[in-house]
């Protein structure tokens, strides 16, 4: 536990999160973030967008949607029926407890291991009564075991049956708003869609920090194929990339330790399609890039009852931590055409793309035509009108006829059935719609966050710092005055303004020990600290100290933008030092 | 109207945004934002952050807290009692209107043009009785007006006691980690905490796509001082910058032209002080630099009975629009000590920051000692760990004693009064507390971006085009083979590729004719267009063509990528070609 607890104290000591609402006792479930946490958030979000988004823009566009959702999507995706919990009431001191949780852990005190997920509600209950597991708070006798939602529900605007409720998952606003984007991309496959924004979970009972939050950040792609074409055109960047995978028939056998296989190896052995391997293999890559190397992650295979309700097939990207130990910070699902499925049921729209076939086959099509002399009856001069608008609606007309409804309303007319001529006709086509399949990679930005900060912890004779690759770190660069004096300050300053304005962090710091301020400087993870001194004011030079190595060198003070632009792209110390010309200290 | 049209007729071909769950019939007051938008949005919040936060990051920090805050943060803000619309319900159909609004709107149909800001419940009533307004829908007399609060609400948890809201600004996760910011600034001030989220306000119904949602996003700011030193010391960066300003004066005269004032004249006059005035210099930079002239902007001073509940001066920044008329933009508010004084008193604890006194003075200081006998009374061998307890909680403790309370619980032990002696001290102190006074600039994302759109649309001779600042153009350069030959398309697909891994939004389109695809180029404000054509395989050049002007010039496709980031950060076409030796066409 020795990084974790380290972290903390960082965490405590440089504000990086904290209880939200804490001056009213706090809300579990929810945190607030400091001023290095946001700005570590953007970074990891930039950077997430470079690896996932960014290099493959030509199929994977970006769409931003509201968080408070109707209910009517939630029915249709499936989250009004199954995203609940397990929850059991105390019946004497009315406590609540999410009753799977509470079942492990007085298991647990009994020296009994065993897992809860997925055990329904009678077998939740038999277990409580047969361990006879009591009230923890108050030793009262617990109640029977229900389900509880797990979606904030609210109310739109000033009729109270307007239910809305909180996204519990980016995703359903991308499913929603299907049509649209398929317009965008001109109805090409496959193509992806990715939303950046924040969910909202009622967990019953939160507990574990940025693990499990009320409230909390997805990153999420929402990828649209052809099921009998799940080819990923990128997929020879990612082919021979190393995964470590717990395949689901090893899961089933109680194997846990990984095999660690390339992307193509992956589909080759049918443990993922394409699609699913590519983001599989990025999220490896993404996750070793902010730190975690690859021995410390594993995908998970689901079994089919650990699964969401939504999912035919899922891994779970898991990191191993030091305080929490394996945690999800990503899911791979295989959703199929289960949600636009169900959203096409309970919309009334189709939603779906075409494909080519190899050969055109004759297919039967309800064509529809006006009966002018019924028409010119009802409408009279208007006829020419009703036909339009026959013409433009023809689909929508032909439906409610074929399942048996008596009239439609267009506008201002109202079409009996008389009033049109319904005829199957035979045609070639080589179009052929299909609902489009989905895979999908998830990833929670806290969770991520929290595994990126423990895994940052370095600890070398006694100096603990954070060494966070420079890409993602919160401050770019320290400016620290070796002491106070008029002409330094006015210098750092200057300088402090000038990163500033090319959009860098910076923190400029003039008062303490030089040493106390590296010390600061470090456990914040900053890459680089410039050093203004009596140098400075004669040559306009500086000292640049490298976070890992303490190594410093001299550089020209107008070079210093250009020095922390490289470092923050990837180049190391020394490259940099060397392509500028810096001068070892 | 032209302008507004025309950019009607973009957003919908284009995607711009659109109803959200819109397969449902939409839900008046959402929308989605399509790829364009969502990365028009991103560079706005980034050049935002550039303006007002990156060049002061000394003494202004960011901060993310939750959307879902719990019902005591709005009991102690005012918004539970204050944050209302008037509502009235026909009494024959049942239909709700927002009053204030249907009674403007009623009494125009009869020629009548009165404002309603600011009337009471009685005066809209008398309204509605004395000019027989009906429900305009059915006819139906309409019922008594009511008050009805903007807050989402909902439950956090399995207890349905604990209500929850959504909020309806970012400020108050601010106001209320207030005391984690002051420690992370070392309770330095003057310094202000910036925060960008989404926020939620339950409008009774909402039209005016844009400029009335139910759900959007603020960028704000809340800047904490010391009331008695105003002085902002980046002034001088601002103070000679016009700023078009109706004051409240003016306004209480009927007056709405604006005087041009420096910031510096602003403050001399009293208009605003030096925080207000700074932020509103700099909203007025940040309209201009996204295209919006300071002729068609304007800060209109609030009267009184205009202002929240918590202002004691306002100023709405406004922008002139086609479609809308004058609609604010951001909003200027004084907000004193009027939030820190509210948390504090619901939540007991002290918002308060120090400042120093010029001369030291005596105070009288309470004190609070133990009474070692009575406390050994009762907790015997426990009486070391009861003392250090009270040392520890002294000013609880004494604050406790001192409304009468009978006795304090500390952990496991109760400390009667008889435990403790007080004593008012007498000392010579130059410090002294102050609840620090704040400043607030709120800007609304969604109609910065309508104003943006809308001031972009530009036509010319038949043309037309976005001239969005390149900047925040959502698309950096649009990739175009003169035809579709397979050369032409591996280099241009490198390109794009090469240009998404620098981080640009690129579009590639090899369909089409080259007209057409400049044509939509154009419209979706992509300053630059590479074409390749019969010279590219040859000599390794393209052709870069300029949006607005529609000059042309050839450049070594090595060199495109330099070209896209000076024109980016905001040098002219002309200036960059020069610089990179491009030769013209």
């Amino acid at each position: 536990m020795r990084n974790a607890e380290i972290l903390e104290e960082i965490v405590k000591r440089r504000l990086l999160y904290w209880p939200s609402s804490e001056i009213y006792g706090g809300v579990s479930g929810f945190y607030d973030y400091g001023p290095l946490a946001v700005q570590l958030r953007r970074n990891i979000i930039d950077k997430w967008r470079r690896t996932f988004v960014t290099p493959y823009q030509d199929l994977i566009i970006e769409v931003e949607t509201p968080i408070i959702m109707p209910e009517l999507v939630f029915k249709a995706s499936g989250h009004l029926d199954h995203f609940t919990d397990y929850v059991v009431t105390c019946t004497k001191c009315g406590r609540k407890y999410r009753a799977d949780h509470l079942v492990e852990e007085e298991l647990a005190k009994k020296g009994i291991k065993i897992s809860t997920e997925g055990l329904s509600t009678p077998e939740l209950q038999r277990l409580i009564e047969e361990y006879r597991i009591v009230c923890p708070a108050c030793g009262g006798p617990l109640g029977h075991v229900e389900r509880f939602n797990l979606l904030f529900k609210t109310t739109i605007g000033p009729y109270s049956e307007n239910v809305g409720y909180l996204r519990p998952e980016t995703a359903q606003g991308i499913f929603v708003a299907f049509p649209r984007l398929a317009e965008y991309v001109g109805r090409r496959h496959p193509f992806g869609v990715a939303q950046i924004g924040r969910v909202a979970r009622n967990e019953i009972s939160p507990r574990g920090g940025l693990v499990r939050l009320r409230e909390f950040t997805q990153m999420e792609i929402e990828l649209f194929f052809d099921p009998q074409n799940p080819k990923c055109p990128y997929f020879s960047d990612v082919e021979n990339l190393e995964v470590p995978i717990v395949p689901e028939e090893f899961v089933a056998k109680g194997r846990t330790e990984p095999l660690y296989l390339t992307a193509k190896q992956i589909v080759e052995r049918g443990y993922a399609n394409e699609w699913m391997a590519f983001f599989m293999a990025l999220a490896t890559k993404f996750l070793k890039e902010l730190g975690v190397p690859v021995e410390r992650q594993k995908f998970l295979g689901k079994l089919p009852h650990e699964r969401a309700h939504y999912s035919a097939k899922s891994y779970d990207q898991m990191v191993l931590t030091e305080r929490f130990g394996w945690i999800e910070v990503s899911g791979h699902a295989y959703r199929t055409d289960y949600d636009l499925s169900g959203h096409s049921k309970y919309s009334g729209q189709e939603l779906v793309l075409e494909r080519r076939l190899p050969t055109p086959r004759e297919v039967e099509v309800a064509r529809l035509y006006p009966n002018p002399v019924a028409i010119r009856e009802k409408y009279g001069e208007k006829t020419g009108e009703v036909i339009k608008a026959l013409k433009e609606n023809e689909n929508m007309v032909l439906e409610a006829f074929r399942t048996g409804r008596q009239e439609v309303v267009l506008g201002q007319y109202v079409i009996t059935r008389d009033m049109v001529f319904i005829k199957i006709e035979k045609r070639k086509t080589d179009i052929e719609k299909f609902v489009p399949h989905v895979v999908e990679p998830s990833f929670g930005l806290d969770r991520i966050l929290y595994v990126v900060l423990e895994h940052a912890v370095a600890i070398e004779n006694g100096r603990v710092y954070l060494r966070l690759p420079p890409d993602i770190a919160p401050v770019a660069v320290c400016i620290l005055p070796i002491v106070k004096r008029a002409d330094y300050v006015e210098i750092g300053r200057r300088l402090m303004r000038r990163l500033g304005d090319e959009g860098f962090t910076v923190i400029y710091e003039d008062e303490g020990t030089i040493g106390s301020r590296y010390a600061y400087c470090d456990e914040i993870g900053t890459p680089l600290a410039v050093t203004i001194d009596e140098k400075t004011p004669v040559d306009e030079t500086v000292t640049i100290r490298d976070r890992d190595t303490k190594r410093q060198v001299r550089i020209k003070l107008e070079k210093v933008p250009t020095f922390v632009a490289m470092v923050k792209r990837g180049m190391t110390f020394q490259d940099v030092a060397e392509t500028l010309g810096a001068h070892p200290v």
